[in-house]
């Protein structure tokens, strides 16, 4: 599940995890902005809407980016696992310039497509250049490590969240959504703690992170960004502790990003960006 | 409302906020650890229940505190701002070894005791030795800056906390509990954002931080304290948010502490402490 090789000369494609609740009117900031990286009026959107039960959420979504002027946005059915084999879906999944992955439930995601050609086809067009973006249960599948359920609460507790292998664009990034709406910090240090490896991403709703090919996130939305950065971590119980016991992580560096604001994943370092520069 | 004078070569007493909830039965960690304190057996604690407006809490914890060993446990009503000059309570509450704030409303406190008599003796009294815990309510009320209510949700955005005035044992801590259980960082981060000085210390339930005269921090308790540092701040745009608006802070330390471990005030170094020592 590890992200395609980028071909020397290429960039990859954006991966753009977006907290779930995204606007879809006329302030769809973060839509906009994928549809433009996607290339706006000559966009090709592919629509993937398998991690929803709702039959209407593929539709909805084309609706919404053919109102925001996409050249084409078309919605794929994979629905049960040999979907993910139909030849004539991944021909279409391969014409596309952008690639949105539905909300709904993660697993579904993960034991629908994991391992399957389709799961396979967007690491490879990842790699190619194509932008893959995903809201809520679709933001958390974007990762090599995905979080596939856990516990409220804003501090870290042992076994209070189980991960699952994801599609694997990246493994710089753990990532959560809903963030501050569902009171996730706990799960998401939970998740650092097992291997302080990986940058937790906590999305509030209608907040995105647009992280590029040169792996700098740029974060666009009303909401904010929780970065927890693990790297310098002193010292950790996880090893020692049992089942719901409180974890000791001492150490954690955090950022609270906004709009406008970045962060680099290379170098690690946080940056305001325009946040607080005036404006004209 | 600063910290009373310490005299030269003595020692503050103890300043033990705790998070609310915590056990009162055989597991009473935290009330044991305070009453041995204050003298075990020769303790006199004061109880102050004045946060609370159910009638029975003084003698609940008199009850609690003869159960555990206590010499004496004796609830005094403040309950109005004139009882606050009673010289037959003040004078109880002079003899007092160890002074315990109850649950409720942290404004009770600020609005029935700020000012009076009672709040000038609190202070004389840690300063002179006498150790002073607080629940809940009786916790927040125990620094200068207290916050007096706010808004669930795991991050700061602009004026969703107010801060008020408090007992001022300390300025070196902002003070939030039953933290983990009412999803409290963003409310904590806010106040700590208006004025990086402080350090803020955000008590799960039943989670108690001793601050020794030393201002070094010892955790007991069955959660956990989130411990944030703001000390090293990058960058904050709290001063150009807008109400509500989401505030980016970069560069904040962020320590889950828990019973064992330790965090000294003065150096603003975490220590596991006892926390993995294989124990036998």
């Amino acid at each position: 599940m590890s992200p395609a090789r980028v071909d020397e000369g290429s960039d990859r494609g954006f991966i753009v995890p977006v907290g779930g609740a995204e606007s879809k009117l006329n302030d769809s900031t973060i839509l906009k902005r994928f549809l433009k990286l996607s290339g706006g009026r000559k966009a090709r959107i592919a629509i993937i809407p398998t991690a929803s039960l709702a039959a209407d959420t593929g539709e909805r979504y084309e609706s919404v980016f053919q109102e925001l002027g996409a050249g084409s946005a078309e919605a794929l059915p994979f629905e049960e696992r040999s979907d993910g084999e139909d030849e004539a879906l991944l021909d279409r999944l391969d014409h596309a310039t952008g690639i949105f992955l539905t909300g709904g439930n993660q697993l579904r995601l993960s034991t629908h497509l994991g391992g399957t050609a389709v799961a396979k086809a967007i690491r490879r067009l990842n790699a190619a250049g194509v932008h893959v973006a995903g809201t809520s249960a679709g933001a958390a599948f974007l990762s090599e490590h995905m979080i596939a359920f856990g516990e409220e609460g804003s501090s870290p507790r042992a076994g209070i969240v189980t991960l699952a292998p994801g599609l694997g664009l990246t493994n710089r990034v753990i990532i959560d959504q809903h963030f501050r709406q569902r009171d996730r910090l706990g799960r998401l240090l939970t998740a650092l703690a097992y291997n302080p490896f990986a940058v937790g991403l906590g999305l509030d709703e209608d907040t995105a992170a647009f992280i590029g090919p040169d792996n700098t996130i740029d974060v666009v939305g009303t909401g904010s960004v929780t970065l927890v950065d693990p790297s310098g971590i002193e010292f950790s119980s996880m090893d020692v502790a049992k089942a719901n016991d409180p974890v000791c992580m001492l150490g954690i560096k955090l950022h609270i990003l906004i709009q406008g604001s970045r962060f680099n994943l290379l170098t690690r370092e946080a940056s305001p960006g325009t946040v607080g520069v005036a404006k004209g």
